[in-house]
């Protein structure tokens, strides 16, 4: 059986752009796992497991399902301890996790204010409602007051991935030699407002943006490929 | 020949209180090297090596210098590769320029801004009008109004330290089930500010305290000998 994805969808059932769930894409990807993806609207992940299901990336995996892009990557090297790493080892995993938490707590907040209303108006219609009251509730505002817009925040995001940039200087990828779960975690970050602004808002010659193009390129070119957003 | 570590020191000679130090002593104890500290004001670098050595820590074993904590933990660690781990790897190296950035970048600002005054009043006579000088350009405005307080800080920092928190949550050390040099970066940026106020300003239930309280038990308790100046 095909290992299937719960993955967070837009009005144009095609568009993806939740960061989470493109973390798990490309960790499943990495593994050179076949899997087909179910366009989810966020108002409809509560029937995928009711009572338990919240939020996705969600896998099912031979009739099991394993919640939360983290907890899949660490299923998928578990399960897949032959192929590529995702890790490699226990301290990889201490590593990914301090970097899960940078990006949610450093990146996470720019973003959202960069793309929050966009995000709404790219949202399956049938989201709209919920997305605009629980976001309006977490950021204190009206979404039209929120998103200050991309050109606003440029500058902080590019402050803000200063740790990448250093990283990079001395290593090809964050998970140095090869990539690891530890660059997906970032890429999927900007992923997220990749689909939803069209482009990656940084200047060409900053390094985070060219190992970013690297990370289009890997696994087949697989996440080149996904619909975004016009600008 | 005993390595020799020249160590930035205060009035007070025994007064150590260089993150930058503090992390080259810890990844030097990791490997269980001994070693003599060279007690060393700011105004005596440039003596150390004329026309090049500009800061601390630096290493000199068997007569050859080593420059930049970050160098020194290399150098060690491939150098004694029979010995405990500091990196685990070209991934571990990376994970460590990572964290080493992000320390720079987010939690240094904070710790300058707590005890910028108290470092000038705890530096070397001697050293005290470079120190100001140079702070006070680089800050804007004179110590005493670039100094807010550990108590008016304490909550930033907390809030500062939370990837190091959830990485505890799941974790032991930073570096997985074992210290690496990435615990000795963000060990090392707090023992500048335990040295200076005379202890660590977070809760006694918070992760990283107690993560800190095992740091200064490591290495036989090198660290918890340490002389630190009165809160």
């Amino acid at each position: 059986m095909a290992l299937k994805l719960y993955d967070l969808c837009g009005q144009d059932r095609d568009l993806r752009f939740s960061p989470y769930c493109w973390r798990a894409k490309m960790a499943l990807a990495h593994k050179g796992l076949a899997f087909e993806t179910v366009p989810t609207p966020f108002t409809r992940i509560k029937e995928i497991e009711p009572g338990r299901a919240k939020s996705v990336p969600i896998l099912e995996d031979e009739g099991g399902r394993v919640h939360d892009s983290f907890e899949i990557a660490l299923h998928l090297e578990a399960t897949w301890l032959d192929r590529p790493p995702l890790f490699g080892g226990e301290a990889g995993v201490a590593a990914a996790r301090f970097v899960e938490s940078w990006a949610f707590t450093s990146l996470h907040p720019v973003i959202l204010r960069m793309i929050v209303k966009d995000i709404h108006d790219a949202a399956a219609e049938e989201d709209r409602g919920y997305f605009r009251s629980s976001r309006e509730t977490r950021l204190g505002r009206p979404l039209e007051e929120a998103q200050q817009g991309v050109a606003a925040l440029a500058g902080d995001l590019a402050k803000a991935l200063e740790p990448v940039r250093r990283t990079l200087a001395g290593h090809a990828w964050l998970g140095g030699p090869e990539p690891l779960f530890v660059d997906y975690i970032v890429f999927g970050t900007l992923m997220w407002l990749t689909a939803i602004h069209g482009r990656l808002p940084l200047e060409p010659g900053d390094a985070v943006a060219s190992w970013f193009e690297r990370c289009l390129d890997l696994n087949g070119g697989f996440a080149r490929q996904a619909p975004r957003r016009a600008a």
